[in-house]
C-alpha cells in the first residue's frame, strides 16, 4: 500500500503538470506565430505561469517522497 | 489507507490547481497576443485569479500532510 | 477508512472549486479583452461569483477537518 | 462507512455547486460585456439563478452534517 | 450502508438539480442579454423551468431523509 | 442493500429527469427568445414535453419508495 | 439482490427514456421555432416518437415490477 | 445474480432503443421543418427505421424475459 | 454467471445495433431531404448497410441464447 | 467464466463492427447524395471496406465460440 | 482466467482494427467523392493504409489463439 | 494472471498502434486529395510515421510473447 | 502479480507514444500539405519532437523488461 | 504490489509526457507552416517547453525506479 500510493501521488502530479503546461506552452507559441513583436512578454508570463501551475503538482512529489521514505 | 489517502489528496489537489491554472494563464496569454495594450491589467488579474484558484487545493494539501504526520 | 473519507472530501472539493473558478475567471480575462472600459465592473461580478462558488467547497473543506479531528 | 457517506455527500454537492455556478455567473460575465446596459438586470438574474442552484447542494451538506453528528 | 445510502441519493440529486438549473439558467441570462424586451417573459419561463426540473431531485433528497431518519 | 437500491433508483431518476427537462426547458427559452410571438405555442409543448419525460422517472421514484417501505 | 435489480432497471429505463424525449421534443420546439406554420405535423410526428421510444423503457420498467414483487 | 442479469439487459435494451430512435426522430423533425413537401416519405422512412433499430433491443428484452422465467 | 453473460452479450449486441443503425438511418433521412430524386437509391443502400451492420450483433444475439440454454 | 468470456467476446465484437461499419456506411450515404454519378465506385468501395472491417470482429466471434464450445 | 483472457484480446483487437480501419476507409470514401480522379490512388493507399493497421490487432488475434489453446 | 497479463498487453498495443495509424493515414489520404501532385512525399512520411507509431506497440507485443512463453 | 504489472506499463506507454506520435505526425503530414515548400524543415522537427516524445515510453518500456525479468 | 506501483507511475508518466509534448510539439509544426520566418524561434521556445513538461513525469520515472529497486 506504501508504494502504490506514492505511485498514485507521482503518476497524477505527472499528468497535472503535463496537461497545465502543455495548454499554457501550446497556446504561447501559438500566440507567438500570431503577434511576434509580443514574443517576449509572451514567454515571460509563459515562464510565471509555468512556475504557478507547477507548485502544486511538486508538492505532490513531495507528498510522494516523503510516503516513499517513511 | 493512510498513505494512501494522503496521496489521493495530494494528486488530486495537483491536478485540481493545474486544470484551473492552466485554462485561467492560458486564456491571458491568448487575450494579451490579442490587446497587448492591456497586458499588465490582465496580468495583474490572472494573479488575483490563480491566487484564489489555488486556496482551496492548498488547503487540500495541507488536509494531505496532516493526514501523512498524524 | 477516516483518512480516506477526508482525503476524498478535501480533494474533490479542491477540484470543484478549480473547475468553477477557472471557467469564471478565464471567461472573465476573455471579457475584460474584449471590453476593456467595464473591467472595473467585470471584475467586481468576478470576486462575487468566485465567493459564490467557493462557499460550498469551503464547506466540504470543513466536513474533511471535521472528519480529521474528530 | 459513516466518514465516507459523509465524505461524498458532501465532495458530490461541492462539485455540484460549482458547476452550476461556474456555467451561469460565467454566461453573465460574457452577457455583460456583450451589452453592458442590462448589466444591473443581469446580475439580479444571476444572484437569483445562484441562489436556485445551490438550494439542492445546501440540503446534500446538511445530509452530510446530519450523517457526521448522528 | 445507511448512511451510504443517503449519501448517494443527496449527492446524485444535488448535481443533478445544479446541471439541469445551470443549464436553463445560463440560457435565459444569454437570451436576455439577446432580447432585453423579453426579459420578463423569459425570467417567468425560467422560474416554471427551474421548479419543473427540481421537482424529482427534491422528490430524491426526500428518499435521502427517509433512509437517515428510518 | 435495500436502501441502497432505493437510492440509486431515486438518484438516477433525479439525474434522468434534470438532463431531459434542462434540454427541453433551455431549447424553449432560446426559441422563445428567437421567436416571441410563438411563446404561447412553445411553451404548451414545452408543458406537454415535460409531462412526457417525467413519466418514466417518476415511474422509477415508485420505485424507489415501494423498495423502501417494503 | 433482488432490491438492487429492479433499481437499476428503472433507473436505467428512466435515463434512456429522458434523454430519448429530450432529444426529440427539444428538436420539436427547434423546428417549430423556425417554421411556424409546421407546428401541428411536427407535434403529430413528435407524438409518435415519443411513443415509439418509451416502448421499451416501459418494457424495463415492467422488468423492474416483475422483479420487485416476484 | 438471476434478477440482476434480466435488469441490466433490460436496462441496456431501453437505453439503446432510445438512443437509436432519438437519434433517427429528432433527425426526421429536422429534416421535416426543412423540406415540409417530402414529409410522407421521410416519415415512411422513419417508421422502417424505428422497427430496424427496435429489433435486436426486443430481442433482448426477449433474452431479459427468459432468464426472469426460467 | 450463466445468466450474468448472457445478458451481458444480449445487452451489448442490442446497444451495437443500435449505435449502428441510427446512425445509417438518421444519416439516410438527412441525405434524402437534401437529395430528393435520389431517395430510392438511397434507401436501397440503407438497406443493404443495415443488413451488414445487423449481422455481428445477431451472431452475439445468438451467442446470448447458447448461453441461455446450455 | 466460461460463458462470461464468450459474453464478453461476442458483445465487444458486435459494438467493434456495428462502431465501424456504422462510420463508413454512413459516409458513404452522405457521399452518394453529394456526388450522385460516383454511387456505384462508392457502394462498390463501401463493400470492400466493410469486408475489411468485419475481418477481425468476425475472428472474435470465432474465438467467441471456440471458448462456448470447448 | 484462462478464457477470459483470450476474449479480451479477442474483443480489444476487433474494436482496434473496426476504430482505425473505419476511420480511414470514411476518409477515403469521402475524398474519393470529393477528387473523383485521384480514386485509384487513394484506393491504393487505403490497402497499404488497412494492410498496416490491421498488423497488431492480427498479432493480438494470435496471442488470443495462443492463451486458448495452450 | 499469467494469461491476462498478455491479454491486456497485446489488446492495447493493438489499440496503441490502429489509433495512431488511423489518425496518420486518414490524415495523409485527406491531404493527398487536396495535394494530388505531393502524393508522393505524403506517402513516404506516411511510411516512416507508421513506423515510428508501431515501434512501441511492437514492443509492448514482446512483452506480450514473453509472458505468454515465461 | 509480477506479469500484469509489466504488461500495464508496456501497454499504456504504447498508447503514450502513439497517441502522442499520431498527434504530431498527422500535423505535420497537414502541414506538409499546406506548405509543400517546408516540408524539409518540418519533417526535421517532426523527427525531433518524435524522439522527444518517445523518450518517457522508452523509460516506462525498460521499466517494464525490468519487471520481466527481475 | 511493489511492481504493480511501479508500473503505475512509470505509465502514467509516459502518457503525461507524451500528452503534453504532442500538444506543444504539433502546435509548434503548425505554427511553423504558418509563420516559417519565425521557426528559429518558436523551436527554441518548443525546446524549453518540452523540458518544462518533461520535468515532473521525470521525477515520476525516478518514483518508479526507487520502488523498483527499493
Amino acid at each position: 500500500m506504501n508504494f502504490l500510493a506514492a505511485a498514485i501521488a507521482a503518476g497524477v502530479a505527472a499528468f497535472a503538470a503535463s496537461y497545465g503546461n502543455g495548454k499554457v506552452i501550446s497556446k504561447t507559441i501559438e500566440s507567438m506565430a500570431r503577434q511576434p513583436e509580443l514574443s517576449g512578454q509572451l514567454r515571460t508570463t509563459m515562464f510565471i505561469g509555468v512556475g504557478l501551475i507547477e507548485a502544486v503538482p511538486i508538492l505532490a512529489i513531495v507528498v510522494s517522497f516523503l510516503i516513499l521514505f517513511q
